[in-house]
């Protein structure tokens, strides 16, 4: 029996980087440190990492020498200012996607640019990117925000999570009124990708196991893909497990929602490993086999 | 009786401009001059033009001293290069929005876009703009030739006179495939700005009178756009006017289509106002009347 991982699952990539870059250098330093705001709203990963000695702030005036780390989200230009004020050591993990973001929505904006942004306003992406513009700039979540829209040279960027099909409509309305329109598709489609991996290993499986919140919709939307190429079984924790499911398999295939952490990930294939009888149990979340996906 | 032409009718503004350069410059200079390839093919625009000693060359190699007139079209790299060496006067009649285009087109190339043109390969406009582009550039006049189409950066710009209907889907097929898309709407609505005009007088008159080929098919869109607001006649020239139209007429509108030379507006105008019993004929297009458009 092999037991394989999907390339792409649960946090996405950003989260996972920041988590590492976070617990790297808490074993580096073997001091306590600080994220500006939680790495991400997970009850577990903020468990795991204040035994660690990492803790969240929500004002930077709350630090006084702590080192802090920079979430994948990235933070505004006022809040990088006052850290260097603190002159505290900053550890960036902001996402590469976001900080190309940043420094995209930074560079139209001094071209001269109006720039629109496709996001939620109170989202700390675009809290960081916003900073980051001179006044002539509007955020809006849909076609109907950009009513009496007027400018001749427009630049349209997008909080990194936000989808597509309405990034279209909006280029398509935009287009009606400018001379000039620059865009730039800041859209990390981290939900795209996880599900592609989910159903390339749902094609070469026996028997999919999807692990996340039963109430999660894109983990939901997961079990849906690979029930499509697989027998599926979608479950929150190892204690779901039928021992049952894994008679006749040869192929298992593991997939989680973007809200799913390692470590229950890690405890799933370690329960299969056990069901199939192997001994090689895994302490983290890279010595899990990742199927190979043919490069698109 | 009033009568009043649209503000926008006939020729376009860059070939109306073309044509009174050239004019202007015979009168100035009282010597022949040539033009880089016909400024219209239009038989009674270039018999007035030849009576004024104009003449259209097709090849640069033609010309030995005569100064030239770069037509609205506007002329590639080459053949600028061509007339420099050749150190005869150069007399620049290119339309505004396109040279507006030529230079956009040299900017965005020089930025390092791949260039897609949205035009005809063989229009002398689009022969004149890829002189001025890198080798990186693709002309397409449909969607399905963007097939294939893989860059990173890519840029859209669009020959003066192509449709926007069909340039917002190629926008919509690039998107799908780049990461960055500058988009700069060269097109020139003539036509758009044409039918309003059309409309605007209509809606102002009692009687229409829309002068151009019957066969011309943005003279008849004219047409049956002008009869939605009031009695319409579509004619070809002065001969086809009828004295009992005119009853009881107080508004009269006259429009012309693209292809119309000023030449029959004059002669239809001067024919509705003799059938008005006045005798203040005129010579020029610039002494008609025309209806002033509030500004949108």
């Amino acid at each position: 029996m092999i037991v394989r991982l999907a390339k792409n699952s649960g946090f996405c990539f950003g989260v996972k980087r920041a988590i590492r870059i976070a617990e790297d250098e808490s074993k580096k330093r073997g001091e306590k440190l600080v994220t500006i705001g939680p790495i991400i709203h997970n009850p577990q990963v903020v468990k795991r990492l204040e035994e660690l000695d990492i803790y969240s702030v929500d004002n930077i005036d709350e630090i006084e020498k702590t080192p802090a780390i920079i979430r994948s989200h990235g933070i505004s230009k006022e809040s990088m200012k006052a850290l260097l004020d603190k002159k505290v050591d900053i550890v960036d993990a902001t996402c590469p996607y976001v900080a190309k973001l940043l420094s995209t929505g930074a560079k139209l904006s001094e071209e001269g640019y109006f720039i629109v942004v496709f996001g939620t306003k109170e989202h700390p992406e675009v809290v960081a990117l916003t900073s980051y513009l001179s006044k002539d700039f509007i955020v809006v979540d849909s076609v109907e925000e950009l009513a009496g829209l007027k400018a001749k040279r427009i630049a349209l960027i997008s909080q990194t999570t936000q989808t597509f099909s309405t990034f279209k409509k909006l280029v398509e309305k935009i287009l009606d009124t400018t001379f000039e329109l620059h865009i730039v598709n800041t859209i990390c489609n981290a939900t795209t990708i996880r599900q592609n991996s989910t159903k390339n290993l749902a094609q070469k499986s026996d028997l999919m196991i999807i692990v996340g919140g039963k109430m999660s919709s894109n983990t939901k939307m997961l079990a849906k893909i690979s029930q499509e190429f697989a027998e599926t079984h979608h479950i929150e924790t190892k204690n779901e497990l039928k021992i049952e499911w894994f008679a006749d398999k040869k192929k298992i295939g593991i997939s989680a929602g973007a809200s799913t952490p390692d470590d229950l990930i890690i405890e799933v294939y370690n329960n299969i490993i056990n069901i199939s009888g192997s001994e090689k149990i895994v302490n983290s979340i890279d010595d899990i086999p990742v199927f190979k996906e043919e490069t698109r």
